[in-house]
């Protein structure tokens, strides 16, 4: 058995996994529609939506959920502020591009926090949409959500927030934040297999996405809001996945809500962290404002990559690789989904046997 | 225990649900790219695909797969030819419109077989493409792709054909129709889970994904085509999916191939055919030209969609139910997934019942 500290897809409890191996019922049912408006509700009360946001699930990754928010809510009439700090915020840029929403970037290097000077020259600069990742993945940074909510409101911005890794890991409200749109995706924290991206909609976004033309059927949101109103969508989802996301769900209220679960997620990044001082690993972490979700590590003595493979091949665990140009130099620990601190010491001791054997 | 007749979900074999109840492994490794490469082999050998065709697994609906064939193969230079006969058809219809690709209908009454008449007007008109079902699944109507095949080698038309709901249901010859691409999906008769469109693209397919701009970045095939060059995808697909689509394809290969599945379908579409004649249940079959993946109902003496509540609700079967304004005079049952004959005596016992007791 494999140990799994990527960020996603990720481990899965018992109970997620035993609706893995049910046969996948038919879902244009009146018991389907039901569990999809259970999905709606505790996911609203997990982000502290407020009662008129809307919630829909889409069959897409992560990704795919964030060119939904993009394609659906903004328009060349738009002016948009995006966080590029890593992959993902290279990703919103790349998408700006495709869908020719004007835009200004607001470049962080690799690693480092969001700070008021960069978001000071942009004050009553007309901007009209902000994106961002609450969590930049690719590099472990957490940006302050609450220094750019701020700004958003002062300035009557339209907030998009990708907390695709971050949701369940870091506390998000999303009404204090005012959030215009939020995404996350089935299988990070809500530990569940890849291939649904959740979505919740504030009034402002649901009036964005009928104002909006969308070029793309099968993410156009009128349709799937429209069809989420009886609880279905307008294609088949995936509906073995649906079904999983609502054990887990249920789980996670029945375990004291997203406060019990991030407070599991930061004892566990703590427990990995107090280790790595404490056995003096050869890693530097190299993000300046962290996540509970995931540790990003750079090897002083040896490539990330060959890390990577060396802990898949001779002790069947997957640490998570980093692509591009990160790709031997960055490899990540992530702290999501069904592990435990049993897991971390088994973890540990590979990277203290490592050592010892010089290979880091 | 629900029996599901419908045509999707359809019923997972046993080996196909325990790879539900594992844990989805990571996926960015040379074991997932193996088994990716090792599914796209045995889809284009189930299909005689040749060997310079592709394949790309999406993570979307099979709708989701006729968008991405539309918005990466065709434009506004194209001029499309498309059969409406059905829900199916009229998603094409739909599809062209919104991406502004100039079309003529060739409009069927529900149930109605392709003629030589339908196609014969439309003979060196200068059209560029074809789009069809090759079972329009809402009436389930089976067309002569034969007849289309030869309209478009002699015409020089790009073949789009949606084999969704009749892949390893009835025969189907890629290379021997010159099909341009094909769409099937993972719900069907490869009966696994919702959540994958598989697609093969024949040369001419993949130079026309090159030629054209997609408007889509998630569902671009050129990025999905890239990445699958390394047996991977852009984003995260939904990789418990993938892998359970890897079991159920060498399944069917240990037994027999694509020829064994098809006699398999076709057996138990006979069966229930056959017994409805027998016992002189009220119902008229409304298809011309039967696909063996499903048997389309007219009932004569009470609502389709009544008799698909009644059969849930009092009698633990699932029979597919249809939309819009066929919802009270069609239902289908379908010969898809895992099903024996055993459950067909269940379902027709059902049926018999329902006539004792005066509703049907």
């Amino acid at each position: 058995m494999m140990i799994n500290f990527t960020v996603g897809p990720v481990q899965s409890s018992e109970a997620v996994r035993a609706i893995g191996a049910e046969q996948v019922p038919y879902f244009r049912t009146a018991e389907f529609s039901e569990l999809m408006y259970e999905n709606e509700r505790l996911v609203k009360k997990f982000a502290n939506a407020s009662d008129d946001s809307k919630v829909v699930f889409m069959t897409c990754s992560g990704s795919g959920g964030m060119e939904t928010a993009i394609m659906n809510c903004l328009n060349r009439n738009d002016k948009a502020l995006v966080i590029n700090g890593g992959s993902f915020g290279e990703r919103f840029v790349e998408l700006l591009k495709l869908h020719e929403i004007p835009f200004t970037e607001i470049k962080k290097e690799y690693g480092k926090a969001l700070r008021a000077e960069d978001l000071a020259p942009f004050e009553g600069q007309g901007y009209t949409t902000f994106l961002m990742q609450k969590h930049e993945t690719s590099t472990g940074v957490h940006y302050d959500i609450d220094m750019v909510a701020d700004f958003c409101m002062r300035n009557h911005l339209f907030l998009i927030v990708d907390t695709i890794s971050t949701f369940l890991c870091d506390s998000f409200d999303m009404t204090a934040t005012n959030t215009g749109i939020m995404i996350t995706g089935s299988q990070k924290a809500l530990a569940c297999a890849p291939g649904i991206a959740v979505m919740i909609l504030s009034p402002e976004a649901l009036e964005r996405v009928q104002e909006n033309h969308c070029c793309c059927q099968y993410l156009d949101l009128k349709l799937a809001l429209k069809n989420m109103e009886r609880g279905q969508t307008p294609w088949t989802p995936a509906v073995g996945i649906l079904r999983q996301i609502n054990v887990r769900l249920k789980e996670i209220d029945a375990m004291g809500g997203a406060e019990a679960e991030i407070a599991r997620c930061a004892d566990l990044a703590k427990y990995f962290r107090d280790k790595l001082v404490e056995y003096h690993l050869p890693f530097e972490i190299i993000s300046e404002s962290l996540s509970n979700a995931v540790t990003p590590l750079h090897p002083i003595t040896q490539s990330a990559y060959q890390i990577f493979l060396k802990i898949k091949d001779e002790y069947s665990m997957w640490i998570c690789p980093n692509g591009g140009d990160m790709k031997d130099v960055i490899f990540r620990v992530g702290h999501i989904g069904y592990l435990h601190k049993e897991d971390y010491d088994k973890l540990l001791a590979a990277f203290i046997d490592l050592r010892e054997k010089k290979f880091i």
